[in-house]
């Protein structure tokens, strides 16, 4: 193998490649990056037990082509290298089969390789028909559930974000069983099968990094235990968890006593300050009282003090609930809105978020009972 | 205490007070910001061990003043709730002598304080004579000398910076007896006693995030085991560290066998470029060889593999010697310069690293032997 190519180019596809990289892998081979040199061009490929990721840079974009090959490098020391490289044209060549020189004019890198034989075949062929989502649309959907999946190992399947689709309707759901996210989409086909899965939540923060905040297309391939994205050149393959994800549809009432429609910034930044005061240990509970068209967010810690924050509302109905500020400061922050609403029943059913400037958006947060 | 004052303007001052609280501090009065109401304005005060800090707001900058008092309260509380209130006016009131009430119209603050009276008494008493020092001069030196100063606790004279003024000449000087970092700055007037002593670095760290990078006066308060500085309406104390700083004049040679000019960027790079195959465990080990109008740096790790890196110079001096990549990077940084310049006796011998734009200021860095 040997290539010339630009540092920008290079670098680029091996930050997206070494996102499939834990350096903590036991398997020495897969702490490596793959390099392939081809006639489509250079495939750069890594892998590990959650993720595998395929980028391809096209012999368009490549200096000069000199021979075919490949070779697996350590993938945390080629990142590195090729990052503090000038931007300029670097040459790569695979000598004796497992040394990779890389060298500009004055800098000459002799790095130990893997001969690429004992790299894992990646398994990355797609569907025939794949769903197709706009880049920045599948970016929402993660940056408005992801918050919601659990942290908690015990319960493996809140640690994903479930996908369902019935026909054209796509529901992405994500609750850690306190709190609950739940994005409604409308895909531009109606699918004959409907589908039920869930997808790792890191894995998906990880593709959310690779691909472009634009209008890019990025095709989703569904299989029995694992899904294919593809955005550009780029191919990522995440696992599925296994398991059926708890029904939620029951969950979110339909019928509410109590509704107020508040400023979201405004909101927000009252259960900000009324959070100060709580803590941690006491699962950082605030309380709500609605009355008189007003609503009082207060909060109270003996050592500390107390606080009272005070808003006029538009609403004549009447409650008290506490709750976790951190969570509904989640919930609220995920509103990318001027308005939100709070719908209630009592101090011990769920409060529901929504805004009538999004009906796309469901947020949900359990109340916690104080006595 | 009663008193209305401008958001941005509280918590400024709240900020640089703030950073004499240790919030793991035992005692709990030291947890606390002393607030102290009088005709001259506000004084904020804290103090741990090591720092005590004051800052006073006068009184044409208060919006209203209705009562003169005080009342110390918990810092680390104080600075978050007026961080996060809006940029309005802030009533502040205290109730039943240890409870401050924080209002604005719609939000409300009770929190316990404690009363002033148990607040240790801080002596910021001037000297008649101080030396007087431009703020982005002091931030200059900080920054050229800190990193060269020791983190491990068992010399503690060495994480200090020590400063020697004999005449007019101030000296300053940073070591953790691998490195140094000295520079010297004529003052504008002749002391007649002359001055050595040691401060805390990272209390001049703390200084550093208060002080503007301006030409403003600091005066320097200078006594036998404390210094006094004064920036603006801010008093900062810092203990000094006790004992005989180590003799280092002797350390630097006067004389040189090996001269070599270059780029400062260009040999950082170089330097960074080769330091990626090395590891703290051998100290980052690099060689530097020169010879024929060329420099050479390189390193090699028998499992990753080796790098070189060539620069051309207008010297045709030779030497083959080693050094700590890490402590070199440090000691480069430091300069602000285009070039500079090192110089090198033998591998046994200290490097020394100096600009001609800039005499004021020496690095040396220690050679590792090899074999």
């Amino acid at each position: 193998m040997k290539f010339v190519i630009k540092q920008e180019i290079l670098l680029e596809s091996l930050y997206h490649t070494s996102r499939a990289i834990s350096p903590r892998n036991l398997i020495p081979i897969l702490t490596g990056i793959k390099f392939d040199l081809t006639e489509e061009g250079l495939y750069l490929s890594a892998s590990d037990s959650d993720i595998s990721i395929r980028c391809l840079i096209p012999t368009q974009e490549i200096v000069e082509i000199r021979e075919y090959g490949s070779i697996v490098i350590g993938g945390k020391y080629i990142v590195e290298i090729i990052k503090k490289l000038p931007n300029t044209n670097i040459t790569i060549e695979v000598m004796d089969g497992h040394k990779m020189i890389v060298s500009t004019d004055n800098t000459e890198f002799n790095l130990n390789g893997i001969n690429s034989n004992e790299f894992p075949n990646l398994d990355l062929e797609g569907t025939k028909e794949p769903i197709i989502l706009k880049t920045n649309l599948i970016k929402k959907i993660i940056s408005q559930t992801f918050f919601a999946t659990s942290r908690n190992e015990s319960r493996p399947l809140l640690t994903g974000i479930n996908f369902r689709i019935d026909g054209d309707l796509m529901e992405v759901i994500a609750t850690d069983s306190y709190r609950l996210a739940k994005k409604s989409i409308h895909l531009d086909r109606v699918l004959n099968d409907s589908i039920n899965i869930v997808i790792p939540g890191k894995n998906l923060l990880e593709l959310d990094k690779i691909i472009g905040d634009d209008n890019e297309n990025l095709e989703l391939h569904i299989f029995e235990n694992k899904i294919l994205f593809k955005y550009k050149e780029i191919l990522f393959l995440s696992r599925l968890l296994s398991g059926t994800y708890p029904a939620t549809s029951s969950i979110i009432p339909n019928e509410f006593k109590v509704q107020v429609e508040c400023s979201c910034n405004g909101l927000f930044e009252m259960i900000d300050r009324a959070s100060l005061l709580t803590s941690d240990r006491d699962k950082n509970t605030i309380k709500l009282e609605l009355g008189h068209q007003e609503m009082v967010i207060s909060s109270n810690s003996p050592e500390i003090g107390k606080v009272e924050e005070k808003m006029f509302v538009d609403s004549q109905d009447e409650i008290s609930i506490s709750f976790s500020s951190k969570y509904m400061l989640d919930s609220i922050k995920s509103f990318e809105t001027n308005n939100v609403t709070l719908f209630m029943n009592n101090d011990n059913s769920p409060i529901i978020i929504k805004s009538v400037e999004d009906d796309s958006l469901i947020q949900l947060v359990l109340p916690i009972k104080t006595y």
